[in-house]
């Protein structure tokens, strides 16, 4: 559950930087895009501030891990961040949202990664500031799904069209990763959608509990960003309207990513029932078949119990075909018994 | 899922015009309605735009096949497309929407189809350009529900109305064609409702389970196409009062089918119930039966087991009438015990 | 379903009017009331127009029956109605719904009707035209809950209040008549929950799922009429402030109809979990009692089993009172076990 | 339910005063309080008019019964009702409303009472018409929850702060008076929930079928006050700073009552949730108990069967020990289940 | 459930204080933080507006202990407070709500306490009056969460900030302790979820239970928190913007945690679903062995009861190797019963 690490925090004042993630070993990194230079380069995390004034604006700077307090006070230092934004970016249990301030905004966005060994989605809190001439992104560990934003910068394609595209390219590549995941859970489902026609385990109502909790999680991460980027629409509206329609289009898709999840949300309902009906049909042709092997035995029973009777003057038991004629009487009732199961289609 | 296909587009820069359908086969072909000509001319995508210079705008120009990315890029270069709607058309996982660009409407419906084979429906995305002068539709394979268009256009009757009023007969042309879905639909509902009634199977089940993603599947088709049509009605409201008051009706018309939608719905979920009710009284009426030879035979297996007993002092063993003694005390019992299930009504 | 009779229209053109309900024999009649005379008369519907030139205005024209187009087309020639309005008139699976034009509204609502031998209720279309000197109703079959305006219309006291007061009469016997189908619901209701808690069968659960329908079909027939209604008052308002009361009194009672009908539905809903744990609980009732009876005969068939072995040295054999010793066991072992169920309440 | 008298209306001219409640042997009276006077006064029904003449306002009048039309009919003249406002003062299946007229406002609220005998909750219409120096207040039968505002008027303080006060004060009594509804439900659900987990039976489900009822009942009687008394302190606001204050309080507790009674439906279906699971625990525990029993003694029956054979070759028989033998060896068969069942942990 | 207490003030005149909350036997304690003085000092309840009179403003005055209607009311009257304020301050089962007044704001928060020993959640009312200069805060018992506040308070910290500041840092503390209590709630939903799925009990169908019930009454206490903040943060953006960031700060605290108890909701609906499958699957599982064991056995003792019967000619009994003949015959039945389980995969 993601509500742990908050009580070391109960009882501070608001506004103390203190990070309440999980402890990492991996050294802090920072890097830095010049536009000037068209290049990235790493900057020294002990000096931040003199390593930062020796590039021109405008830049991105990217910072891997947020354990390293010292780090984020340098940048909020350097970059006159108010201190709510930086207790909210070394929080990692933030909800995606966005928050103006005078001269910057504050994003909040979830990066998913599927890990396949477990079959689990995994979040990673991205905190975007967007400057008049600088983007600062923060994530919790190094590796992300900027690659194609990097290659893009060096081939000096985005840079030109301005900060608040650039902050798009970061939202557009974390949205299309979004689908990336969608798929491997659509492919979990319809595996367990086969197996539940044609075997189901008491394992597939775990499975479709633990899709359900990861449907709910996808969801809770997925939802305000919504309002996040419709915001940034209104607001780009008003700047620059070419970045306008870019916005819309990852609006967009954001509406098609949430429209999955409430697909998979009705499916996997959808699939409990099959589940439950399944198992319980599943458990009622064991137990017909079962009774209806004691169904038929129990009246034979009684009849061979009849002639094991040691009473004096039992007629049958004196004539010649008695015995056989029991076992014919017994054949006439099971066929009887057959032929009305069949004619009821019970069998 | 229609999540499929999205994979391959991961880390491109966004406006990258690349198809994600599934590769077909069939070629790309382009058809041109010239108002002046009222008829319509199979194109050259080989040399389009000179094949498009031929012709005096207000034109209808239909193209089958969005694989072949060139045509596309041709024609998007014709009209000054924006490239993100290039990459949408030949995307064909959109969802329905409308987006205005500063000199043309860019529009995407999905076409419905009843495989009556499968007994599923099958969707096509169609995109529509509503220009000043021109409209665009883009398809992904030969075979559409516009042939009521066509003809209408050739007699010269739609073209006259204006580009608005063409957009709409073939939005209109779309929307009656639900109806023919749902009526589809509602016969494969009515069947499954009479055979829960009469006969409930264990693939019922599944029929309900499959009716119910096409429902979900069909409602997420449908329904932003009621903003859609909302949103040109109040577009032209401004420039067309005539054309307005036929959005209003196709309006209606969606408003009606999301009405179907819902009602099935509730239905299916009403089905549901009853097949569960019905499998397990199904299920209950073979166990009550069973249950009664058993519980009626016990006792009487009891009884003979008594006179089977090897005691050397048995009393009854020795009269005369004890054997038949024994058989009318055994009738006695079942007859008791049928006469008391009677009175409670179990059988 | 409603759907329909919609296929017959695919691929006409919008405003094509065409019969899309069940062809009625009955003949068409069309009946007039002339404000000048106090009278009904009626109309030669060969020369609809003729006549009408004969009556001064202000006129409430009647139709009953919409399966001879000619007669629809002449009136709607007559009073310069719109082509897509003429096609809603004649379509009787509209959604009720309020459109403005210049010169009229157009009006569709639901006459309900309830047939007492089948327990279903029946909806015809009422199209109501409201012109500034007219008022036009179309119905699709004669018989219908005007009388009472009929009524006080020959008795001279609606007409001098204007159009839109005759328009809201025959709106309010409409929903009047509405109650009088949610009692007779409501008696069905009753009579089905007095059923399920004395005496549960497998058609109460049929019962359930045709009042559901039935109830979503009300709620699909009435809950639009809501917004007409709030619309007309909102346009009286402007117009006649005497009206305006009226309408708002009407749109009163539609919130009261909708009221009972979310009840009903959230009465059957608790129904059915009363049903199914009626059910249930009479079936584990059966199955306990047969239960019960096999659980106490075979511990004792048990033990004559044992007397019955033909051991050469079973000491218990020779004893003189071993057989009523093992009579005495027997009824020790029943009576003990009977203890125990009184103990644990399970008799 | 409340559908019932309003079929004897069905047909009659909107605004026809005609009491559909149930008819009621008690007299009609009409009390007055006059403020001049500071006193109560029963006034002569037959000639209400002439009563009325006498007093000065401001004044509260209170009649208890509306089954006598002539009464109602001339307080209507006297302070010139609508007659729409007559028709619903005299229709007890009122939804709680709000209409303002050009000289007063009526409104319609449910004041509720709890039958201890049938722990059900009574509803009783009452009918506020909120002049400039007067207030009307229409109960069905003698009994209210108003003695408190009564001694509060004889000792002068309610009525030199204005009619609006004074109908703020009936109002407030009314829903004070729901909270003690809330309490005695609460107590119902509070012992239901604790017999429901001590001693499930097929009562408890009837009582949670007619709790839920209730709960429906009491939110479509309350609900709509919210916006009646949201608009009242709209109103308010305009005329009167100081009893917005108040009518803001009792905006607050309809509020309150409105959570509870949500907390109400939630408790409801989580304890049908438990019903149903204790129940089919306690069948199952029956049956695990039963099936023990016979799952015990059938291989113990099938051992002495064996020897019950009467083969003429069977050795055992003839050993010395044999019977000993086999006793032994089913003692041990049953301590092997036995051990099984508990490893299982089923016994 | 916590419409208790409310049946002593029916039939009050609103505005009446009356303490409505258990009666307490701690002495009531007020103590007043000046800013000026920088310390706490404890107040002498008996004179206590001579003891206000000594310090100057701006000050926050803490009063622990609400049934000395004595102390609220020199409270009251020393600040001016409206009688339904002070009636609100002492009935502490308000919901959460916020107050303008002309000259202060009354706001009405829950505090939350997780009482280890039984799992539940404990609510205490906080009610704040934020003046010009002054905040008044009043709890029910000692022992609060605002100790950090305090120490901050010390320290010289928040004062400056000005009053709104003080109310949301008290408003923080608040809401900063809900994350503590969702902590302590996700551990017991953890260790639940790990119950139902290694080893289910009738116990955790009552432990879901009561975790719902604590949510549900969570969600009541909270979900009006929000518009309060949001509330606020709308009032203190037109004073102070500083502030304001704050309030935006709390506000999407509480967002967090209207988030995660929705999770909850969702995750314990579908862990009742995992306790009702894994309940029945149990059961089935007991069930399924112990009829397998009855199935095998009743066939056999079929066989063997042919075999005592006491025919004069029965061929087989005089066979030598008859007797081991049907032992033959019986591990053939039982093998083949066996194998045709294992080929349906029923063991």
């Amino acid at each position: 559950m993601t509500t742990a690490g908050r009580r070391s925090k109960i009882g501070l004042s608001p506004g103390t930087v203190l990070y309440t993630g999980t402890k990492k070993d991996l050294p802090v990194t920072a890097s830095l895009f010049s536009a000037e230079r068209r290049e990235f380069i790493e900057l020294d995390i002990k000096n931040l501030q003199e390593s930062l004034d020796k590039y021109q604006k405008p830049v991105w700077i990217n910072i891997n891990g947020l354990h390293d307090i010292e780090v984020i006070k340098q940048v909020g230092e350097y970059f006159s961040l108010h201190s709510l934004v930086l207790e909210d970016i070394v929080s990692p249990h933030q909800r995606p949202k966005i928050e103006e301030y005078p001269s910057y905004m504050y994003i909040v966005v979830k990066m998913l990664n599927y890990r396949e060994s477990t079959n689990t989605v995994l979040t990673e809190q991205v905190s975007i500031i967007l400057g008049k001439d600088y983007v600062l992104s923060f994530q919790e560990e190094p590796g992300d799904v900027f690659d194609s934003v990097r290659n893009r910068l060096r081939s000096g394609k985005i840079i030109h069209r301005g900060m608040t595209y650039l902050a798009y390219a970061l939202i557009d590549s974390i949205v299309d990763y979004y689908f990336l995941i969608l798929e491997e859970l659509s492919e979990d489902l319809e595996e367990l959608e086969e197996n539940l026609i044609t075997d189901p385990q008491i394992n597939d109502m775990h499975s479709i509990h633990n899709l359900k909790r990861e449907v709910i999680y996808l969801r809770k991460s997925i939802w305000p960003l919504r309002e996040i980027v419709k915001n940034l629409q209104q607001k780009s509206d008003l700047l620059d309207n070419e970045v306008n329609v870019y916005f819309r289009d990852v609006y967009d898709h954001i509406i098609q990513v949430m429209d999955h999840i409430e697909t998979f949300r009705e499916m996997l309902s959808s699939m409990l029932d099959i589940y439950l009906t399944s198992a319980s049909n599943r458990m009622n042709e064991i137990m017909k078949v079962l009774t209806f092997i004691a169904t038929i035995f129990i009246p034979l029973s009684f009849i061979v119990g009849v002639y094991g009777m040691n009473f004096k003057y039992m007629p049958e038991l004196d004539w010649k075909w008695g015995y056989f004629a029991v076992w014919g009487c017994m054949i006439a009732v099971v066929s009887t018994m057959l032929w009305f199961f069949k004619k009821k289609k019970w069998i």
